[in-house]
């Protein structure tokens, strides 16, 4: 997308209407959204992690899948890696600043899975029924 | 997960360290990141729409992929389907209140997205490397 006249054809419709399709909305929830991906972004938002602390955090993800996502968020500047120069070397990753301002939409998905999805909400509604 | 001490075990988890795996978290992004899920969910926030306006909103969307997405959000609670007896018969969605609380989700990646994503940013960005 480098014609001008289109980016700004874009942002109108982002913006003026809010049900109208969003190129760059559609981009982030696909992206957030790719299966693991909002795991293992959690799992880094308190800070630097090693690769196995995550996979021992996410229970069910494999080193396989691991290893694609990170590499996927390195490209898209969401993550960064890091090589400490110990024996063994040891990798380190953290959310770069574009990582780090993800921490707003995992609040919000925080407090709608408490509210809609939690286990008591769910006995609740089933008692309701 | 009917057995209350694992509820409560879940609850602590999620709320008391911001990065430790939370189930009804993983829930909720995998579901709404699901693939069209997050485009389909954004053209029905202004209200009640018919299956050929979604279709014509979202460019790329089959009509094979949305009649699935909306089955299953319909399974979930967050969508409702209702037939108005005309002729021809007309199917209309909508959000329901659970599908409705998702707008501050949308919103908090909306401004991700125009922040990060947006091809000004990336030009900008381009112009600074």
């Amino acid at each position: 997308m480098t014609n001008p006249d289109m980016n700004v054809e874009v942002e109108v419709q982002c913006q003026e209407r809010v049900s109208a399709f969003c190129p760059v909305f559609h981009r982030a929830i696909e992206l957030i959204g790719r299966r693991w991906t909002g795991a293992i972004l959690r799992a880094m938002l308190s800070g630097e992690v090693r690769f196995s602390e995550i996979t021992a955090t996410v229970p069910g993800l494999s080193d396989r899948l691991l290893s694609e996502r990170l590499k996927e968020l390195e490209a898209e500047g969401i993550v960064v890696r890091s090589v400490v120069p110990s024996t063994p070397v040891r990798v380190d990753y953290r959310l770069t600043e574009k990582g780090q301002a993800l921490n707003e939409v995992m609040v919000a998905i925080s407090n709608w899975a408490e509210t809609w999805l939690s286990p008591a909400e769910n006995r609740k509604r089933r008692v309701e029924e």
